[in-house]
């Protein structure tokens, strides 16, 4: 892999799982960090700002700044920059990371008759805000999610994520969502000009194969599937088109071959 | 429709839309009781308890009595009665209605590795009762739900149904519910029971064809859809089989028909 200018990274279930970090990925991240080549991280967990991952990433010993990472609450707010007219009327459900970055974009929070509702994981998702989001979706707004992973790998098992929550607010409306988080290329193409490097010469490392492979085999960026997330290795098999590699753990060894 | 002997109604939409209740409705139920036909309120909302709901029916001027009245709770009570060894141990997300009826059958409540996480629409729903049912879930539990219904119409629009709670669970754990109400045949087999009627001599009564006629189709029990709750008349025509009958509101002259 040593041809490779760039590196997306995921975090959750590649870099660390939930307050621990997986070794050999800071590792990994380190060996990076001293060739001076550029790397992103690129998550699907809405919840926190950049600022938090990168000092919770420092804590763990893995060198990262706020602008070595990219969320899909970022993506959110570029997402709706683009598609809609300000001010932007939006009913939220989602945590800190999501509602920080729609408030720097200048949406406008409201559960009275708001043009979208936008989704992002919540550890505080009540059924009075599935009923909102309903309410504002079955009068004609337009539902938007970060993304669809249904489990957020922890230290001690799996938590849910963001796809139940959407899931549930979709059956409630009968909505169809769109989604800006991986596997849509659209976060990808991101990642890349913030990286500043060509789809071919740049490699996506995740776990998650329905997330993270699946973005890279749309947007035609190389992958390699780590073993140490959602995804086990031995459940590559039943998938369809396999990612470019594939090893147990992230390993710096990799670097060099 | 004076040939039947038996009637089946359901509640929500079809009786009452909330706290309101459907005047020509009322009258209908007094019809058939001044005529002694034997008749059952069958209701997919797991929420109440059948004294609850007769209480409610009463207030409404309804005649009721808790024996007329079969929910989706008594039904779950019934089907884990049928097929578990008790104790069972359960972890439910529900209200009154259901964690009643379950008591009642010796059902033992517990979020640690219960043996099936049962689900009935739960207005304190919550993310942290979604991650006890995915622990539980993913641990080997299995998925009992009273019901499906994506919507509850009330007196001001919809409510979240059950259907959207089953459907974030299901989504982070991967699991495949088993329901008991409406449009499974078992609970109107149960209905029919309580009625002592033959299907062909029953009419099955609501305003939601996916559960309520759908029932009656799977059941061999003749319907009438009334559309004064979530199927409007219109909408029948994009659905595949009929019902035997249809009327905008239900009718005390349609006895005499």
């Amino acid at each position: 892999m040593s041809s490779y200018r760039g590196f997306i990274m995921d975090l959750d279930g590649t870099i660390y799982k939930g307050k621990e970090v997986i070794k050999e990925s800071a590792t990994f991240v380190h060996a990076l960090a001293d060739r001076h080549i550029p790397y992103v991280f690129l998550t699907n967990n809405s919840s926190r700002t950049p600022t938090e991952i990168a000092e919770k990433l420092k804590r763990m010993n893995v060198p990262a700044t706020p602008g070595h990472i990219y969320t899909s609450s970022l993506a959110m707010a570029a997402y709706a920059r683009e598609h809609w007219h300000f001010p932007i009327r939006a009913y939220v459900i989602g945590s800190r990371g999501l509602v920080h970055a729609l408030e720097e974009t200048g949406v406008h929070f409201t559960d009275q008759n708001p043009d979208v509702v936008i989704i992002g994981v919540d550890r505080f998702f009540t059924y009075e805000k599935l009923a909102k989001a309903q309410t504002a979706l079955l009068n004609g707004a337009k539902l938007l999610a970060t993304n669809a992973d249904k489990a957020i790998p922890t230290e001690d098992g799996y938590m849910p994520g963001n796809g139940a929550i959407v899931a549930a607010v979709a059956k409630a409306s009968g909505s169809t969502p769109t989604f800006v988080g991986k596997p849509e290329q659209w976060i990808v193409d991101q990642s890349l000009s913030m990286l500043k490097t060509a789809k071919e010469e740049t490699l996506l490392i995740g776990d998650n194969y329905d997330t993270d492979i699946v973005a890279g085999l749309r947007s035609g960026v190389p992958t390699l599937h780590v073993g140490t997330g959602v995804t086990p290795t031995e459940a590559l098999v039943e998938k369809g088109q396999q990612p470019t590699f594939s090893s147990p753990k992230l390993d710096a060894l990799l670097l060099d071959q």
